[in-house]
């Protein structure tokens, strides 16, 4: 991995995955007595940043690779990035999802181009049945973050901070990550890499297993793998491949808790008109309710996904 | 009011007023038939478009002006963003507000550095409350339309939306545009002339004046003033310089339904991952609900402004 596999990622996925927005607001800069700049990733295609490790697995692949199509284990974000993705290069994505996925997902993926291969949690292993398909039809899979490719991808976003921070006067600022299995955190801080920002992984209360395993120096594991609003953002332990990355790179962690992350969803849609989910929006309630944890008189925070339901996202607004 | 006028307006607004995303998605494209662009001017500071042309009209005060300050009557995002573009140019703004306006607004108009002045609007007359303030203290009125330095502003816009379709390959696809009293239809339309994008104004049923006037060729006026969840754009009747800007240069208008509108900001939040308040939604309700209305393989759509209480939001997400 390095900075130059960033790069030429970003050249790949020049007119296919967006340049986004860098946000702010007064109102927010008041509450955390600094400047602060949200990287809005939900305004990505499909909604997450993604998308940005998707275009970059699939456009990496040689020609024959590419033709035969690539297959993914998802219900979430991963999954539509993979789908939309497929579909732009034209080729087959497959999508095995639990049966017990909400049918809006399912319904959603396939919409997007997607075959949705279905398995049942309970009895069969999602493992067998996908690389018996891959094998079967010569499908490529595609992780969600365990991927040189999906981290250089998701670094992409890295090389638009450093810019847009530039042109902002936010030169060195903090940069905060909603963190999962650490593709996003590690891609962005392999960008950042000697430009002076300093990057910070985020988790939610009760899912750090990220900042447990940098205190530690081995991979922690989390207790639970679900129960969270933040579920976006919930894996079992940091990648064998991002790990390492986040140890060498990456300032002191920040947990927050999920009233803080469904508060901060709240203010993104007062003051910023954004539609964040619980876990897209831990880096911003981190730079908004835990000011002391870095220093600087600028901040930035990523939002790494929107794709909220509905119901919670009324139980989030009630917080206002 | 020539291009020349927007395109000096544009040049005094580089990196002060956000250049917007043009955003899009799949299942949009699905609904209408046809490609959909939204340019998302809800992303603005201040939240509405209104922010460019309050910057236009601050910026092309000359020194002397601009130090006494300006004052604007309005309770709506008219007045925050002439209240933020003062702060930013280190002038002061007064604002006009009625006495029952919600707190909120009052609060959100001090909070960025406006002085409030309240009338009463059974008693007192707010033009003469003004006028009064703006010659004692030498300020000068900005007016929230009709007035060639706010269209021209509003125009910049216009220039965004033709730099983006060229680079997404939309070139001369109808542009719907929220309509109110037609300083963003006018200025956007005065920036289109010549690039074969065809402007239409969008309204909402029964504050349809600028429609109604486009066929009468006069300056017709709403029945009602209030009343309507697309509060944002609606206006008694077309401006004096807006109105014979729209007959010249735009396209047949286009009336939507509240339920309509509403069913945009459900979509825009399902998948766009934006916040639009019901008169902002009018333009991509036109383009979801009323394809026939216009022709091409592709329709560009504003979303004007983002400030939707939370309530009616959540009202909004109900139709999904």
């Amino acid at each position: 991995m390095n900075i130059e596999m960033i790069q030429a990622s970003a050249s790949r996925a020049a007119g296919h995955v967006r340049y986004t927005p860098m946000l702010s607001s007064p109102f927010l800069d008041e509450i955390a007595g600094r400047r602060v700049l949200l990287k809005a990733e939900c305004l990505q295609h499909t909604g997450s940043f993604k998308y940005r490790g998707a275009w970059s697995a699939v456009s990496s692949l040689d020609q024959g690779a590419r033709a035969r199509g690539v297959i993914a284990f998802s219900s979430g974000n991963h999954a539509q990035a993979i789908a939309l993705s497929a579909r732009h290069h034209g080729t087959s994505a497959v999508i095995v999802m639990p049966s017990d996925a909400p049918v809006i997902k399912i319904d959603n993926t396939r919409a997007l181009g997607a075959e949705v291969v279905l398995y049942d949690r309970e009895r069969e292993d999602r493992l067998a049945i996908g690389e018996a398909i891959a094998k079967d039809r010569g499908l490529t899979l595609i992780q969600p973050f365990d991927e040189p490719q999906v981290i250089a991808g998701q670094g992409t976003c890295g090389l638009e901070i450093a810019q847009q921070a530039a042109e902002m006067g936010a030169v060195g600022a903090p940069v905060l990550v909603c963190c999962g299995g650490g593709g996003f955190t590690s891609g962005v801080a392999l960008a950042l890499e000697g430009t002076g920002h300093s990057v910070h992984p985020v988790e939610p209360e009760g899912f750090d297993d990220v900042i447990r395993s940098m205190a530690s120096g081995r991979r922690e594991r989390n207790t639970r793998q679900s129960g969270s609003l933040c579920d976006a953002i919930v894996t079992p332990s940091p990648g064998e491949l991002t790990f390492p990355i986040i140890q060498r790179l990456c300032g002191r962690g920040i947990v927050v808790s999920e009233d803080e992350a469904m508060r901060a969803v709240a203010l993104a849609f007062l003051r910023l008109k954004v539609v964040l989910e619980p876990g897209g929006a831990v880096a911003l309630a981190a730079a908004l309710f835990h000011p002391g944890a870095v220093e600087g008189d600028a901040v930035i925070a990523t939002a790494s996904g929107g794709n909220i339901d509905a119901d919670v996202f009324a139980r989030a607004l009630d917080t206002l």
